[in-house]
């Protein structure tokens, strides 16, 4: 019953033998590896983009700052979401790696909207030098809270940047899980929906840790590269990011762990709209469920063993019935078993 | 024949069995990992340093930066051999990731001198506000020209560094293979010879991507996991790190693997003595040999699949017997048949 | 009738004699000149504080970013209203000269409100390495929109800042107008309230462009030294900045003029109030006024030779009764004649 | 007998005359003044270059940091003399305002020579993304040692620099004096001669505090004034930079007090050369002497009130004849009757 985190399960068995099987001979380091090739080219047709360029770093906050950076100007400021990662989880990453940037946040919800969009990027016209540029939107799919935007939203926000002459990042840490529950392809979902460049996850989904980092216009590839190397980045055994990265593309085994995981969430919400005094916070959509319970439960939860994160409230406090949000995320390797268990925990505890 | 570097080679058998060892089961991440915690005492016991601050990440250069970071300034300057890495391969990281700071480059040769450093330290006297104010001494052992400093060196340096109030930090990327050179222990060449923080390294040795750092005190630690962090080197799924260095620590792993990466370089040298018209350009004390040669004859070394980099001088010209020096690094893996197979090249050949 | 800022108007006479007065001889440079420990006197004892740090920069933006940067670690995160100067007005000078460290806006209003305080540091309570790690708290005085904090209010907040272990800044480009209103002594409204550090304006009050930066606790002078120099914002020639800043504390010179800019604009609210179609954004409580009207008496007034700042909305547009805000900046150079002009003006257009 | 600095002595009287006569009026700030007009017209007509684009700022540190950051990537290097104001003299604000770029150390000399740049450059070839990005050239005139580069010499650096595709920046912190020196326009010992930006000095040959930054392409225009911004550079109330600025343009004011500076240090010299015992260490091009002699002389010279700064070796010490070095300054203000003063004063001691 391990809900903490989607980087808590084991890695994806096909992504370990991977690993085994290009742990052998010499081979150039630094990107230069043959396996890097095969990712390449297995990036470039998914997306369907065959000039996009393609790298590969080991965690998302990496992926994100170093697009991030790529695309901002110090003097800028990034358009995101009050709840994105690159605001909320990252220790300022986004700032130090483009020199200084701002964040300014949009909104009050999991998603950007339209209107607040429009209101922030107008909040910093006609300032001169005085106040921060326009810089790039960075919007997180799936969000933070479990939610999914849809094309047609993601259009939207796109052509409001683009109208204002701003780059789209798109945060797809969990970008297998969206692509599954939209059903569309990963063109449709980025490049063909107004967005320049993706964190493409691996890590959550099922790699040790792997990310790749995707311009549809290669004009930003040779600054990238610098970026990459000068944080640190780059790594000399490239290898064994290809190999994960390589396992992880191959067969669409990477949507296939993510239907795997969003369908294990699917069947724990189900479940768990039956158990009485249970509501959710957030639509759930995707392998993330923000649920609320009594503080009681939560507590007869976590005594028989449950591990999860408590996010809106607190396990303290003299009321057993005050409601309490849980984070609850499910990855491919939870098993409907697990799942159920807990479920039948939740509805004979009080 | 493959002597280009110690990161084209495989990973130990061992590293990788405690990959897969690792890969079960959920754990919490970001290095709660209960693995991390039997690296934090192995690595303790190995340098003597109960009290010793204990971090992974991925690569060298983030080790250097970082650690490096947490000791300086932005308004300082380094102190380190005009051939560091730090210096000439981390496309200018450790300005990155002090925010600024500069790096003095002390001498001419492989080493940082005495003479040379205090002269350098002098230079920066008196200038109020106005100069870089002294930082760290960041030395590196086995040098980038494969020569080993003594112990003696190496306090004779720190003497230099602590009456002037510096900190002092090792670049270790290649730390083992020193120490099986000196057979001295990790606390006599790190803080009982007056080093303050160690990048210790892995990759290099036989890992896939995992390097130590280490503070002696560890006053530092809360703004080093902050910088980590900060720098996008925290890893979630940490225990993917901690397997590989608690493998490469268990049983001396680390001094076996450089010991035979040292033979075996010891073995190159003595075949390329044989070699008429080859010469050393350093004298060869670790895994790597700087060796100059006829230009004729490198190429017929390249032309029968010899791999190694050009270092001074270059392939192209007219003169045949023009001497170019190249750089030959051994790993665990190379095997004593490929060497003896490059020297009976290297004899027949012009 | 220029109201447009309190940047426009030529500087006090005693400031340029004593400019003028100090360009004889030769002095030494870079802080070391004897006015400046005159003008480091008259602070001290102006603000009751015998071991203040105190320095000079030429710009309100530098005082600002150079005392947060000192008060401010790369990983923290700055609270400050949404109105901030820090925020809005600086081209995100705050977060280069921090290295990369995150403004939190709190609440909406041009004020930092206790509550809202509370909650946006308790927002960033808990999160380990993950989230920003709270900074300072930095509040305006006079607030960017003209209204002042009470002693009271400042305490309330300081004391919630010093409960969550935050140093407190003040940007108090417009300090001088605060304390002819409110009446109180430097000291009550600084140290004595809870501040930390002061940004002590000159330039907007009849200096030609000078800057006090004061720390009531000297153990930030060296790391300010350094940071001052290595920005850029040491002068070589300092006994310019000294003069000024002598002159300006001389005689009180500083509040005479700050009294009569606050005189001034109460005129302007006194006769706009008689004004119909006229009504106030905020309460005028220093010397600058946001006052709505008809967009058609905008115009008129315009036209008529008015200089100010649309605030909020525009003069563009079809209906002439929209009602537009402006803001109107007294400063101590303006006469009573000006403004009855532009009060007639006001009352005689539609 | 002040000899210590060209920013001790007084601002020219006709600069103090500029400042009085602009201060009348209400005018827009922050570069907006009508005199900003004046100026940018007379930088284009000095300089022949109708296009130029023309910014002041305060410090000479900051105008060569904000040059310098506007043509150089963080990822890069800046070639420039290891003596050079840049390297030596600013606290690391190239590194802090390009956002860690590096400097690379040409030779040993006072000047750039063209054999040490080229392979200083070329010692940055090929390596990828590993090694520091090949940025500007910056070479500095006058030099730090009072020598000056004939334009051939300027002529030759630029053409190494532009056929490895870097742009060049002049130091032009005593740009005057060289003028002066050389007998050649501006036009020629700038972009005619392949330098692309300069920092045109005013502070030290008159003016309080007053830089002008010219860039010869204006496409660095936009991006030069947010860094200026971002810098806490501009000045609300720019038209003090301004009409300093004017008033030492007009009427070739410039020119006439560098010329009255050059021609005080050459009799400063033509004495020295009749003291025994006294030597150049560098020879004397313009404002600036290096001069050589026996410890006691100096210390009888600093008994009888000479002020100047020791720069090789030191006061302290048993030997009375021991030579020292220091730098003598002469600026614009400086009396034939006190430079007469000092030589017989030098000539009378031992």
């Amino acid at each position: 019953m391990f809900f903490a985190s989607d980087n808590s399960g084991p890695a994806l068995p096909l992504v370990m033998a991977a690993l085994a099987d290009a742990n052998t001979g010499y081979v150039m380091g630094y990107g230069a590896d043959p396996i890097m090739n095969e990712v390449q080219a297995q990036i470039r047709e998914t997306f369907d983009a065959p000039e996009a360029a393609v790298y590969l770093v080991s965690t998302g906050t990496t992926a994100n700052a170093l697009a991030l950076a790529t695309l901002t100007s110090p003097w800028e400021t990034i358009f995101c979401s009050r709840v994105a990662h690159i605001q909320e989880d990252e220790c300022n990453a986004p700032e130090f790696y483009t020199g200084g940037a701002k964040l300014t946040l949009v909104g009050d919800g999991d998603k950007v909207s339209p209107v607040a969009l429009t209101a922030a990027i107008e909040a910093e016209e006609n300032r001169g030098v005085h106040g921060p540029q326009r810089g790039p939107l960075s919007i997180t799919q799936v969000t933070e809270r479990g939610t999914i935007y849809t094309l047609d939203e993601i259009r939207t926000l796109t052509a409001i940047a683009k109208a204002h002459d701003m780059p789209v990042h798109l945060d797809g840490a969990r970008f297998a899980n969206a692509i599954e529950a939209l059903g569309c392809s990963p063109a449709d979902m980025t490049w063909k929906a107004g967005v320049d460049a993706v964190s493409f996850g691996g890590t959550k989904n099922g790699c040790l840790g792997v990310e790749a980092v995707i311009f549809f216009d290669p004009k930003h590839s040779w600054e990238f590269e610098l970026r990459r190397k000068r944080g640190g980045h780059l790594f000399s055994k490239h290898r064994y990011l290809s190999a994960q990265m390589n396992a992880y593309l191959k067969g669409d085994l990477w949507r296939r762990a993510a239907n795997t995981a969003n369908a294990r969430a699917a069947r724990l919400v189900a479940g768990l709209k039956e158990v009485s005094a249970v509501s959710f916070a957030h639509e759930p959509q995707a392998n993330m469920v923000f649920a609320s319970m009594p503080r009681a439960k939560h507590k007869s939860l976590f005594e028989a063993g449950a591990v999860y994160h408590i996010w809106d409230g607190s396990l303290e406090g003299d009321d057993p019935n005050a409601l309490v949000t849980a984070r609850f995320v499910c990855d491919w390797s939870i098993s409907e078993e697990q799942i159920d268990q807990f479920i039948a925990l939740a509805q004979s505890t009080n």
